[in-house]
């Protein structure tokens, strides 16, 4: 009997030949992710089950990114705990300020992510791992504790939505159009607990940093995960960055998918998805003059190397608006690098660009660009809820990264065409 | 009659031919400085003056730099204040976010501070612009906008101790370690409400960066200010920043000063102060195994370029030892960019630095780098106060930026000859 992808992920971690959407199977996992805010909640769980060890030292990844570098005397005492743990249980996969990143930037880059895995993680944006063809999805603390303890957990089998893209991008369309875009199309609960399955020339064009942008945004559909077939991308990707094996799964030629949706991207052009949800999209061209106090560019959405190579090419020998507060996050320290190498850095800061370490701060109103009451926001990353950048009245629009760098530039929601 | 420096420039501000130590005098003042924690204070007074505009437009510098980027709502509202003071009052000089740095580096670097001024700032370490034969001294939110409406302020004319600094200064011996060294001679209190005015050899030979980072922590001895004599050094750092006159006053010879201090630098070796006091310094020789946590580089003590420039000469081909956070911080964008272009914020990355936009956050534990309980900082910041820099049971070890760079290689305190 034929299978998708993700249940052929499922079959294999749970030892059966065959699963189904609406079984519910035990599958181990190949990695735990936890990060400064979930852990220590999982760590207090994980000292409850009264085991003396977790279960594979080296299958255990612990990044302090949300509120690092410590932004008070709590995070500083909840990073503690992490390091702590870590250190009495010799996890090989702790990164510590200064060595790290984003997580969901940070793990693939480390070649900890490959396909045909089942990674969970007590964040939400897991499932940016699906562009690697592997099973990445968010899952709660307690759960994070119970995998740290036994290496497995449990899934319903979800049902697989396929989604096609054809045609040819227009020039300013990014990876994050598309997926804006298809939230739009779907909603914020149109993929709920579904797998997304992103394919067709278009997402086959992509790199792993677009395939990246798209997986991690299928959360905001509903999805439980948004899977993309490796390929030699992903292959060329891996080089280097790990000498394990691994096996990939592809969803059969006449697997069952719930429903299938094509799209010709020709027709999509930039996207800025509205306050208060993702799915509140518009086409750049159709938006009048929304004035803007911050841009955010950055995040595990679109804080990878491309996405500050886009923003540098909109900024070079110009100047953000003088209103405007830009603040640019690369997702990693080995993009940072990158960045300063490329001369990226240099044309940012002369952009009268904030840049600054590695942290998710910004996004989810942590620290490093908090909002005031009434003030608006441009930002590559993925959630625009009510308060998400801060105060209540505050409001986010989601976009790419050209876009983003070009509304710094006008001081208004802008496309690249209107500033290049 | 003969006068010391700061009498001259306080007789000359106040209208007067002649002042002496205890008068009691209203000089006008050359430039206002607030930042995002203490100008909200000093607007809310400014209101309740009553005036419908600032003394002088051109005469008031804004800069938000403590808890900005925004570390939460409350500092984004803050932040906002200043902005919106700033617009209504068209003050020249608010430096935004990615416009901006650490005001006591900020301010010099745009030329808005000439020998011969006084400056008042309601931030402590205004002290630093005495390197520019200014008087520079801190005052209260009140104080600011009293002088924000009226353009003038009172003073208590202090009496002026001189350091006389002769010999020749070690390899590893930095300006910093010459103020720490002046600070635990003299004791927290040893010149309350007094002028210092540093003198000598050794003061001459320095940059002006290390001028500003001794006459930055005169208010660590309790000094109203420390002053050093305009120069040919002076003059070659303001060519290019400013057009605008100035007039340089200078101690006569026969000036009448409480006490003089001579030091033979020769004797004088990389200094730590223990916390919880500046004064605790100790000759880092006779320093046993002290191991540490986090590694700060930056602030308006020892964030300028040629700080960061040591930092790099220490770090190149090493990386920071495991259990180690090394967050550095130049001071303004302008040496953020030049650091970038010189090849130093590579080194400090690769070197396992989590490199920041500018801002005070962890000197003064506000965020970016605050200390759980129990952990222990080595410093180039200018306070060790208990809880300085997060939880009241954590400790700070200030140093200068060779040895905070060394401790961060060798995982304790620890001098650069170790390291290099």
């Amino acid at each position: 009997m034929s299978m998708t992808m993700v249940e052929k992920i499922l079959a294999d971690h749970a030892g059966r030949s065959q699963v189904e959407p609406g079984d519910i199977v035990e599958a181990e996992v190949d990695l735990v992710l936890g990060n400064d805010i979930t852990t220590p909640v999982a760590i207090d769980e994980f000292v409850k089950i009264g085991v003396d060890q977790v279960f594979d030292r080296s299958k255990i990844a612990l990044v302090p990114d949300h509120f690092a570098p410590n932004k008070d005397i709590q995070s500083a005492e909840q990073c503690k705990r992490l390091r702590d743990f870590a250190d009495k249980y010799e996890i090989e996969n702790y990164f510590e300020v200064g060595e790290m990143g984003i997580e969901h930037c940070l793990l693939p880059e480390k070649g900890l992510v490959l396909p045909g895995q089942i990674v969970i993680g007590a964040d939400s944006h897991t499932c940016t791992y699906g562009a690697f063809g592997a099973l990445g999805t968010g899952i709660g603390s307690t759960d994070m504790a119970a995998a740290m303890a036994a290496g497995e957990t449990w899934f319903k089998v979800p049902p697989t939505i396929k989604i096609n893209y054809q045609g040819e991008l227009d020039e300013w369309v990014e990876a994050k159009d598309l997926i804006l875009y298809t939230i739009g199309d779907l909603g914020v609960d149109g993929a709920l607990y579904k797998a997304l399955e992103f394919t067709g020339e278009v997402i086959e064009s992509l790199s792993m940093a677009g395939r990246m942008t798209v997986s991690n945004m299928a959360i905001e559909a509903g999805a439980k995960c948004g899977l993309i077939a490796p390929d030699s991308t992903t292959e060329n990707y891996l080089a280097g960055r790990t000498e394990a094996d691994y096996e990939c799964f592809y969803s059969d030629e006449n697997a069952d998918y719930e429903r299938e949706i094509n799209y010709d991207v020709g027709e999509i052009e930039p996207q800025v998805a509205f306050p208060h949800l993702p799915e509140n999209t518009r086409n750049i061209s159709d938006i009048d003059n929304i004035a803007i106090d911050q841009v955010v560019i950055g995040s595990c959405t679109n804080g990878r190397l491309e996405d500050l190579r886009t923003a540098a090419g909109i900024l070079e020998d110009k100047v953000k608006s003088n209103g405007v507060r830009l603040v640019i996050f690369p997702g990693t320290q080995e993009i940072y690098r990158q960045a300063v190498k490329e001369g990226i850095i240099e044309t940012l800061v002369a952009a009268g660009a904030a840049v600054s370490t590695p942290t998710c701060g910004p996004c989810l109103g942590g620290h490093m660009g908090v909002l005031a009451e009434g003030e608006r926001a441009v930002s590559t990353t993925n959630r625009n809820f009510v308060g998400r950048m801060g105060h209540p009245e505050s409001g986010v629009y989601l976009t790419g990264a050209a876009a983003a760098a070009a509304s710094a530039v006008a001081g208004r929601i802008a496309s690249p065409e209107e500033v290049m």
